[in-house]
Parts: structure tokens; C-alpha cells; sequence
């Protein structure tokens, strides 16, 4: 068991592939991206990825919001139906993505807007309407401008998908609503072929941020490809799995959108050996989607609204890893903390008051996470094991509190703010109970931010 | 049953007596704000509230935060030691309240800080240290000046208290850290005599404002005095009960205090019937409770960090009363619905987001506020049931979504814009759905809010 002094200290292990951020374009997928001019300002709004040959294994975490957005009502039911047992996977052969107008909050209009939508593409492509799966985003309670968004489909069919990392990267361009960044990420790892021998994976995800993100048992907008082969029962699992320690432990202002959904597609056209069936082929795929998301979630972070910089926060010590996700999770999403670490302040009390007030996950992020049913309904929604006396605090490597020592240790303030100036400000916290490790993604509050939304729709 | 209509443009029911924003002093106490020099300002920062017969029932309402301070640990001691059965009713004699430093995370040293305070008022009033209750408040990590603490109480015991209103003035002002008004409500009601007959009592609370607020199982500094007579047991759950649909539903940014506490002490001094044992006292001393409560969590959230206005949620049409707190807590939470008002922007889209992610409170908050012990453990943290189809949402007076209607009725955002100029930007959310209703206070959340955050300690 590692001393406190090194578990505070050093980084997280961190075991997962080495992640690029490129728009690498798995094989068996083409895509494009483009202006259908939903947007005012003529910026790229419009997205379509088309698995080549014809439907493939399909996987979804949808947004837990009452107020679903018409394309997340659409694809629960499209999933639905190629699934057969579960609305969160089945089979897919292309998703479409809108960016301007979230069509959340739209009635039956909104319903009957996206399903137009839908029909268009399957015309287009050649398949059915319920292989289409469908992401908008932008302002709630605005329809989508479908004739354009129908016209724009025909087009850029009728011209041709291309399958080129230059390709998916427009698609990335065009998921963007306040971003500063465009969001991709991917993995190439060895995996055992399908015929024995040893094949390469390529997993890669495109995402959109930056504000009304909050996580819950969801994500915002991403899709992710993969030429890997699993069946959708096994994608979803996958994906949830990697969901629940990235984006779950993502926060850039508390507020769960109305849209929230990622995708992953498995082509199989790596030949690699399924993932149902071969351990290694599906650790390395496990590993890849997890490296995919959570660096996607990073720079989702990073680029939050007003961010000037990447909150990190690594627990360690913790009675478990649920509970340390928990800790992690409540000092980045803490309005304080976050305030502090604009103003370059080592304000160690607010981290400690906000570990003090953390509380696991949901049922659902737990059971996602590994644990099992009755574990996760008994943890849910319950207290963190905090105990001052044991926990530790160090902010951007400045030890600020040792509570085994008797708690503050007189923080170098003028120290601590030049290095609270880097990009990435990390606050480490060791609990000094056990051996359970989290982290958790966020972003400063600024005045940008208050800005920014004080005026969003004026 | 009111129609939809009815239930959205009416006000709540509200049944609560009058309540004067005055510091009228209940019989049976006295009080005294002043300087002991904590604050570097020269600012009141020192109160003491004593029950001048000796020790009186007392209840308290206590912080969850695993960090809780050293004058939260005691005063649960104290309770524990005098009442015998619960660290939250006993009996007490005094409080005392210092204001600039918490005495949060000071670990050891800190608790004998409080312990040596709790000996000099016992010392001074002639009675046991287990009769003193503690509040502080202010920066988090930085040790009290106990010599200047316990000088001040032994001279201002010395000079005599006074059983005023004024004085009690005097201590509600010394409550104050960064709060910009003095936080005081109070009700006086009449109630059967303890000898037959008709006598009148007095429930006054003085309360402190107004950053890291957001109670869960709690609330934040207040302390409330009565004339009324109740046992410690029946006080406390009258308080509990209270806060569950006050202070359990304020937020001003989301983070809960280290520090929370709310003290109730009864005198008994006003010769009323025993609230333990008359029903009509009971009722009255409940209302008056409430009354006293709702009001200064109103005080907290309109002058909240950076706020320039009251936001209220009211909810109406919910399945159940806790739905509707869950809603109207979600509501006036929600970073950007708060930075929505404060750009006086009638953004319903983020309301209908907000709302759509309600979760119910957590178990004990649910107990307080009435449920039965099994149906508040299979309630908690579960999401609030809303249908996009039955919501209907107005504010500041003007509807803005309409979900039997087909949703979005083009709300007129320029005679919003105006409404939303108000002291206090009322939300009213309908949920068709059943006769729940319940209610919530927040505060915008402004650029002022992320200035004076960022640079608190620095």
C-alpha cells in the first residue's frame, strides 16, 4: 500500500492506451460534415456518419432528463426496435447530427420533425428509418429547420460520403455549438484477429461540449466509432462501463442537458475476434473506449463556458473507488472551488467542505461502474466516508492540508498561485482510509462564463 | 381542484402568520452584539443569546458536511450530554456566535479553542459548559482568537445583557460575514395559556446569509427563540420539520457550509400551553416556526453572494409535495436559470431542463417534512415525475411554455425582460399532474458572485 506522502503526490495510476487527438476514421464508416444552415451565423451544423455496409452492432447512454429531447425520444425507440430487448442498444447504419436547435421542448411537432428527418436519411442511404439514430443540439424549444436539414441530407448522399480522418474531423466541426475546441479523440491498439494472428483496433470519438453539463447516468453529444467487432449487448456494456468513471465524472455547470446522448458503432471491419467471446480482444476494447472518453471529457472540460483552465481533481485513499469518485466529483463540481481556482486562489477550505458534503452516485452510475445491484442500491446517494483527521490536500503540488499532522500546514499562497496558473490545475485528496482512487473533471467559474448565458438567447 | 390556469397565475396557498422583519425579543432571554476584534474590519463579529432563568429546551438542525466544524462537534455534545437521547435536543442556557473565522479544519487545536469559549460563558453566567451551544462562522482553517473571545464575553456579562430588542439587533448583526442586510423575522400569535385562557407568543430568528449556501439536512447560522413552551424533543421536531420546506429549500450556489447549524431554544416564559400537550399551541408554535423560517430563507437567497434579485420557484400541479420541492429546488438551483435572470432573460428552455432532472430530497429531509420512515427510504434522491405534455411554465407573470398546448406559446421576452426587473422574479411551474405543491429560493448568479468568490481569501 502506497504512504500518504506518495499517494498524494503522484499521479493516478493510469494504465489506459495512449490516446491521440485526431479524427481517425475507423474502418467500415464514412461521414461528412457540412452547413445545412440551421445556424444563423452559416458555421457547420450538420453531421452525418454512415456505417458502409449496412447496419452494425449499436450502442447508447441517453440523458436520465424527464424533458428528452425529440432526437433521444426517436433513438430510444429506434434502438428499440432493431434491439428487441432494450432501448439503449440494437443496430444501426448511420447517425445524424444537427447543431443550432436542440429540438427539445418542441411537442409533437418537434417528434414529427425528427422523424422526417429520419426518413430522409434511410431514403438516402437505402435502409430503414429505425437504423437512424438522431443528435441535436443547441437552444431548447426552437424546430428544426427540416427542409433544410432534408435538402442538405439528399445532397451530401447524392456527392458521397467519404471515408477519411479529414472527414470525420468536419463531422467533429460540425457537432459544435459554443466550443472554442473541436473534440476528437482516438486509440489504435493490437487485438487478437478473428482467424487467429493479431489484428489492430481503431476506437475514436467525436464530442461537442461546453455548457449544460452535468452528467447523470448520461453524457453530452459524442459519437463513437470503431471498427471492432462486439455484439450490441456488449458494446453497451462496454461503453456504459467506461462512461460511469469519465464522463459521469464530468462538470462544467451542474445543469443536465435535455440531449445528452453518446453513440458507439462497431463495424467489425478490423476482423478482430468479438469481444463476447475472446477476453483480451475485449479488455483492449474496454480499455480503448475508456481512453476515448475519458480524454473527450477532458477537453470538454477544458473548454467549458468561460474556462480558462482544466480542473482535475485525483482522490486517493478512499474506503473505495465509489466513494472516491464521489469526493472527486463534489470538489470540481463545487461553485467555490471553482470560483477560487479562477482567482488563483489555494482556498483549501472550500475544497475540504465540499469533500465533506460528497455523495456516491446513483444506482444506475454504480452498477455501470462494476458494482453489483444490491451494492449499488445500498451505496446510492449516501455519504462519502470523510474523516478530517485523515485526509490530505495538495493543490497544483502544494500540500495545503495534513490532517493526520493536525490540519493546516501555512500554504505558500504567493507559490501556489503561480502555479495555479498552468492550464491544467490539479487538486489531489487523500482520504487515508483505504485504498480507493477516482478523478473528476471541471473547469473554473468566471465572469465569462455568468456572461456568456446571462445573454444566450437576447 | 384548481384548473391549470388557476394554479399557475395564483400565488400559493399560504397560510402562515404574518411575519414582522423586527428583532423582538421573546420573553425569557437576553442579548448582546458586539466586537471582540476577529474581524480585521473592527466589524460586530461577537453575540451571546442566554436564557436568563437557567437552561430551557433546545433544538438544533446541524450540517451533514462530513467536515463539520468544532463548534458544530460541541454543541452535538453539549445536546448529547443534557438531553440524554439525541445530539440534536437537550437543554441549553446560552449561546454564543463569533463571527470571521469558522473554526472549521483546525483540527485538535481548534475543538480545545471552542471548549475553553464554552468554559469562560459557563464561568461567566454561573452554569456547566454542556449548557452553551456554539455557532461561528467565516474563512475556513484559520484558529479563533480565543483571548480575545473570552475577554469579551466576561466583560460583556459583566455589563449586563439586556433583555431587548435592540440587543438582540445587535447580535443578529454580529451574525454577518459577507451578508449585506441584517436577517431577522418574527411572529408573535396567540395560544391557550398553560392556565386556561388566551396568552400570546413570541418566535423570533436572527440569521446569517449568504455564500456556500445550500442546506441538505440543514441550514445555515440562525438561531430562533421562543417564549412558548415545548419539551427539547417536541422542539426539535417542530424546527426539524420546518426547515424541511424553508431552508432545505434554499440554494444561493450550491455548496453546503461546514458550519450549519440552527439553534432553537423555548423559554416557556410567555405561561402558554405545552406544545407537547395542547394541539392548538402546537399548531401555532409549527406555523410560527415555519413563518419565522420561510422569512429568513428569504432574506438569505435575495441577498445571496452577487444576487440583485429574489428568485422563487413555485410548483404546483405535482404528484405529491415532495415532487413539488424536488422541482422547485431544481429550479432555483440550476447555474443556468440563475445567470438566465440575471441577464433578465425569459429562457424557459432551461427551466423545462432544470426541471426535468428534479431529484427528490434525501431520506431524512423527506422525514422531516412528514413522510413515513419507508416510504422517505424508497423516495429519496428518485427523480420527481414530470411529462413535458402536462407542464406549463410563467414567468415574472408571463407564460412561456405551454405543454397541453403543443409547447412553446411565444413568450413576449421584451415585457418579460421588463417583469424580470423586479426585487423578486417569480417561476411558476404547473405539472398536471396531481395537487402537489411546494416552493423554492434562490438568487441570480452574476459576475459580482464570481468576483468576490475568486478573490475571498486573497
Amino acid at each position: 500500500m502506497p504512504t500518504a506522502d506518495h499517494a498524494l503526490l503522484a499521479p493516478l495510476a493510469n494504465a489506459l492506451p495512449l490516446v491521440e487527438r485526431a479524427s481517425r476514421m475507423p474502418r467500415g464508416f464514412a461521414a461528412v460534415g457540412t452547413t445545412a444552415g440551421i445556424k444563423a451565423s452559416g458555421r457547420p451544423d450538420f453531421a452525418l456518419v454512415v456505417a458502409t455496409g449496412g447496419p452494425v452492432p449499436a450502442a447508447a447512454v441517453f440523458t436520465p432528463n424527464r424533458f428528452a429531447a425529440a432526437p433521444v425520444r426517436l433513438s430510444r425507440a429506434n434502438l428499440q426496435a432493431t434491439g428487441g430487448t432494450s432501448a439503449t442498444c440494437g443496430y444501426a447504419s448511420a447517425v445524424i447530427a444537427t447543431s443550432g436547435s436542440a429540438n427539445a421542448a418542441t411537442g409533437d411537432a418537434g417528434d414529427a420533425d425528427q422523424a422526417a428527418i429520419g426518413v430522409a436519411v434511410a431514403g438516402a442511404i437505402g435502409d430503414e428509418p429505425a437504423h437512424v439514430l438522431h443528435l441535436s443540439t443547441g437552444v431548447i424549444g426552437t424546430r428544426l429547420p427540416v427542409d433544410k436539414v432534408v435538402a442538405t441530407i439528399r445532397r451530401v448522399v447524392g456527392e458521397g460520403l467519404e471515408y477519411t480522418d479529414l472527414a470525420l474531423g468536419q463531422a467533429a466541426v460540425a457537432l459544435r455549438t459554443t466550443d472554442s475546441t473541436t473534440k476528437m479523440a482516438s486509440v489504435t491498439v493490437d487485438v487478437p484477429g478473428a482467424d487467429g494472428g493479431t489484428t489492430s483496433i481503431t476506437v475514436t470519438g467525436i464530442a461537442k461540449g461546453v455548457g449544460m453539463i452535468h452528467p447523470r447516468m448520461a453524457t453530452m453529444l459524442s459519437i463513437v466509432l470503431t471498427d471492432a467487432t462486439a455484439s450490441p449487448a456488449t458494446l453497451r456494456e462496454l461503453l456504459r462501463g467506461a462512461a460511469a468513471v469519465t464522463w459521469d465524472q464530468l462538470s462544467v455547470d451542474g445543469d443536465t442537458s435535455t440531449n445528452d446522448t453518446v453513440f458507439a458503432l462497431a463495424s467489425g471491419a478490423a476482423g478482430a475476434a468479438s469481444a463476447d467471446e475472446n477476453a483480451a480482444a475485449r479488455t483492449a476494447l474496454a480499455r480503448a473506449l475508456q481512453a476515448v472518453a475519458r480524454d473527450l471529457a477532458r477537453q470538454q472540460a477544458r473548454d467549458g463556458e468561460g474556462a480558462t483552465a482544466l480542473i482535475t481533481c485525483h482522490v486517493t485513499g478512499a474506503a473505495d473507488d465509489a466513494d472516491a469518485r464521489a469526493v472527486a466529483r463534489a470538489v470540481i463540481s463545487s461553485s467555490l472551488v471553482k470560483a477560487a481556482v479562477h482567482g488563483k486562489d489555494a482556498n483549501w477550505g472550500r475544497i475540504a467542505g465540499a469533500a465533506g458534503n460528497a455523495l456516491v452516485a446513483e444506482a444506475a452510475v454504480l452498477e455501470a461502474a462494476g458494482l453489483s445491484p444490491a451494492d449499488a442500491a445500498a451505496r446510492a446517494c449516501q455519504p462519502a466516508a470523510v474523516a478530517p483527521d485523515r485526509m490530505r490536500i495538495a493543490i497544483a503540488g502544494h500540500l495545503a492540508y495534513d490532517g493526520p499532522a493536525g490540519g493546516p500546514v501555512g500554504i505558500d499562497k504567493g507559490a501556489a498561485r503561480e502555479a495555479m496558473a498552468a492550464e491544467e490545475v490539479v487538486i489531489r485528496v487523500d482520504l487515508g482510509l483505504g485504498e480507493g482512487t477516482g478523478e473528476a473533471f471541471g473547469c473554473p467559474l468566471t465572469e465569462a462564463y455568468v456572461r456568456e448565458n446571462a445573454e444566450y438567447t437576447t
